[in-house]
């Protein structure tokens, strides 16, 4: 079986890719060039991605804050690493109305110089640290290639930005915020990410640390899908921020900001969905169990009404798709759409007192007894969770490669996934394996080291992944 | 009692108020011209708005979306009123990084144009329609003045945007949203709004009709905060869309859009807050009570902990002002920050079992047994949010004019307040009022119409108000 409108995966995954988006309703194009319009069922996605993830931030002691989404072309010169990264990249106002605006003012591609002018105002005392502050908003980064989700020009995102005492307190929030999206994206996204930290070429324009989320797509490439970074003080010596500390002493305090954003979802559906359509994780599934009626409507919808009544009670989100479609028809939108459950309510089955559930997962068909539907509903919910997060490993394991040589790591280049190898530290070898193999580094991972890197046979420093990345 | 640091409302309200907005920790300014940032606090109360709204536009069918934030000038172009309107305050994106760009985009200032583009693409049939969308997000309009919450240049909101089959359901849904509007700010806010329809001049551009939500401050002067427009179908054939209607012929859909913004913030400090710090309704307030420990921590702590688990439980917000500073400073923060209730648990009192409880709307004390603390706090809660509701009403009704002749007018017009006349319904009686005495139409309303109008001595067409605005 086969939807065939949407192109397989397993041909041409980019195509599948952009076909699932907009055949599944998440997303269309507009005469806007570089943004895409993010359609109500994929919005209703991000807003449970939203709403989870706040609360984690909100447990954690953070608030949010709304700052401007502009950044005077001056203030975006202060600190010098953070410009030159993305300088290139930034749109520029330069007219209100008829005006010409005496300074031009870039919209924010992140907002670190913001808070940095406010964290001076505003942080005086070591009683006034830490600040843990979040933003939810759009940022916009001028990119050449549109892709839903992965890239575009505009993104939708969170970005935390946190100011310490000590430096111990802000490496402490840096891994804090990486483990709450390491949490979230397993047990919420169900995708099995690998958590490092970013080479010095790759890290954020402006920090000392990048810590990074990595999930693997099906087709074996990376999707950062996140990031952390531990700032120093850096960008407060730049912007002069100090605080009296317990001694009394004018001090530098230390900063942290870490982000993700929309591409959460492009990971979810490169991960999980297949040639039928959309495989969404019950617990972000906007519409988690559809509910569609066959035959004889006074047989079937009373068994309909005493099930919805049974599903708000548990706050299970569903639909009942009472449009004069076929059955089929609703059978293969559903699979489209990617409802983790479908439950087929006939007026034949109910003869024998039997109403139909399926998994979209798995499409595995169960046939149960009309009073077990609910129990049933939300057993499957919850197996499904952890299947499909198990599937995604194991496919995931199947994929990285571990490398002891450069003979190795030349054979597994040909495979699609991540490989690892011992790494000397060096740019130079950074540099060579993207030019001669086209592969980037993914993280540094936490991992015992001992022998030679393979790509100039000096002593390794690192354990490090090398992969494709969107 | 005073606040030193806010300056009285009675001497200059305009001060007052951002005297207010900064001391209260809600907003406060960056070297970013004409943006404000929007402090934890004060984007709290945001949240909870949103919140509320969301569930009462979700309730009533509506779906979220996320349309581009830009709009190429060529599309901004399409419907001339609109157009006219917008294009002398919008902000003009030329370059992206280095590139300038082909064509320039402007940050949305609204956005019917991109909705109507999306429009265009979806709607086919009549059973495509109604079409109910809404967006939260951020515009653009180059303002020249700066106010906290009522005037800058970026504007968090939402924007509903609706298509219909007949020009009926389309008024019935910008009605409805109207409707909506007032009971948020009615019961929630404690708003006593009037609503009515603007006049030709002051419309929508673009629209057939628009109706207003007027709340009126504490100095007498109008803050238009929510408007809901129906569109007819200038729009729509401005940009082609048509659907398949039930006999199979082609029609142009009927639209509405309606939206409202952090300027009901500002409505909400204006009609309820005083010279001592912030007022804020119980039912949007971020903490709704605040608990301060006085004396002897071994006494007090177990009353305390015993209390936040009961709020915890009742789902009330609260906070305990643990720091180190004089219950007397505590005192005057909780003020400036307007938490509705001040819970005093003090040692001293505890030796006979009580425990002092304090209104913010009032400052009135209220001495009870620790047994009757939480049932305390959730009546008092809801008398608070009634008795706001019914004082702003009060106020507003004595500053509400009847003014039956040009002399009445006249009189009135020194007075602070909204003055209700006959109106013949042309411009240039709109005009000259303005010229002559400073005063806008606020909204016509609903009522019963005869004699003449006092500015012309032609028939009268309708009851409207007139007023100062913000």
């Amino acid at each position: 079986m086969k939807n065939k409108e949407i192109t397989s995966r397993d041909v041409d995954f980019a195509t599948w890719y952009t076909d699932l988006c907009k055949k599944a309703d998440l997303i269309d194009y507009s005469s806007v060039k570089g943004s895409m319009i993010i359609r109500p069922y994929g919005y209703a996605i991000w807003e449970n991605i939203q709403k989870i993830l706040d609360s984690m931030f909100k447990e954690t002691g953070h608030e949010n804050i709304q700052m401007p989404m502009f950044i005077p072309e001056s203030l975006l010169n202060v600190e010098k690493d953070h410009v030159k990264g993305f300088a290139p990249e930034v749109a520029w106002v330069t007219h209100g109305g008829e005006n010409k605006l005496e300074e031009r003012v870039c919209i924010r591609p992140t907002s670190e110089t913001l808070f940095c002018e406010h964290y001076k105002k505003i942080i005086k005392s070591y009683r006034d640290l830490p600040k843990l502050y979040n933003q939810w908003c759009t940022i916009v980064r001028w990119e050449k290639t549109t892709r839903p989700f992965l890239r575009s020009r505009e993104i939708l995102w969170q970005e935390g930005h946190t100011m310490h005492e000590t430096k111990e307190e802000a490496v402490e929030e840096t891994l804090r915020m990486l483990k709450i999206y390491e949490k979230f994206q397993k047990e919420y996204l169900a995708l099995p990410v690998i958590t490092g930290r970013k080479t010095e070429k790759e890290k954020f324009a402006g920090a000392v640390n990048t810590y990074t989320i990595e999930a693997m797509m099906y087709d074996g490439v990376a999707l950062q899908n996140g990031t952390s970074h531990y700032l120093g003080q850096g960008f407060a010596k730049a912007f002069g921020i100090e605080f009296l500390n317990k001694e009394n002493k004018l001090e530098t305090p230390y900063q942290t900001s870490w982000g993700a954003s929309t591409r959460m979802i492009g990971g979810v559906i490169m991960t999980h969905s297949d040639d039928l359509g959309l495989v969404l994780p019950p617990l972000i599934a906007p519409i988690q169990v559809v509910i569609i009626p066959i035959g004889n409507e006074e047989i079937v919808n009373p068994v309909i009404a005493d099930l919805t009544k049974l599903l708000k009670e548990e706050n299970i989100s569903y639909k009942v798709d009472n449009s004069n479609k076929t059955p089929g028809f609703k059978f293969a939108e559903a699979e489209v759409k990617g409802y983790p459950i479908r439950v087929e309510v006939g007026a034949r089955d109910l003869e024998n007192n039997n109403v139909t559930i399926v998994r979209r997962d798995t499409l595995e068909k169960n046939v149960v007894k009309k009073e077990e539907i609910i129990n049933t509903i939300l057993s499957t919910l919850k197996t499904m969770q952890t299947d499909m997060y198990n599937k995604a490993l194991k496919r995931r394991d199947s994929m990285l490669y571990n490398a002891k040589d450069i003979e190795e790591f030349e054979k597994y280049t040909k495979m699609p996934g991540f490989i690892k190898t011992n790494w000397c530290g060096s740019r130079d070898c950074e540099d060579k394996v993207k030019e001669k193999y086209g592969l980037s580094s993914r993280c540094i991972i936490d991992e015992k080291v001992d022998g030679k890197c393979p790509f100039c046979n000096k002593d390794a420093k690192y354990k490090i992944y090398w992969g494709k990345q969107y």
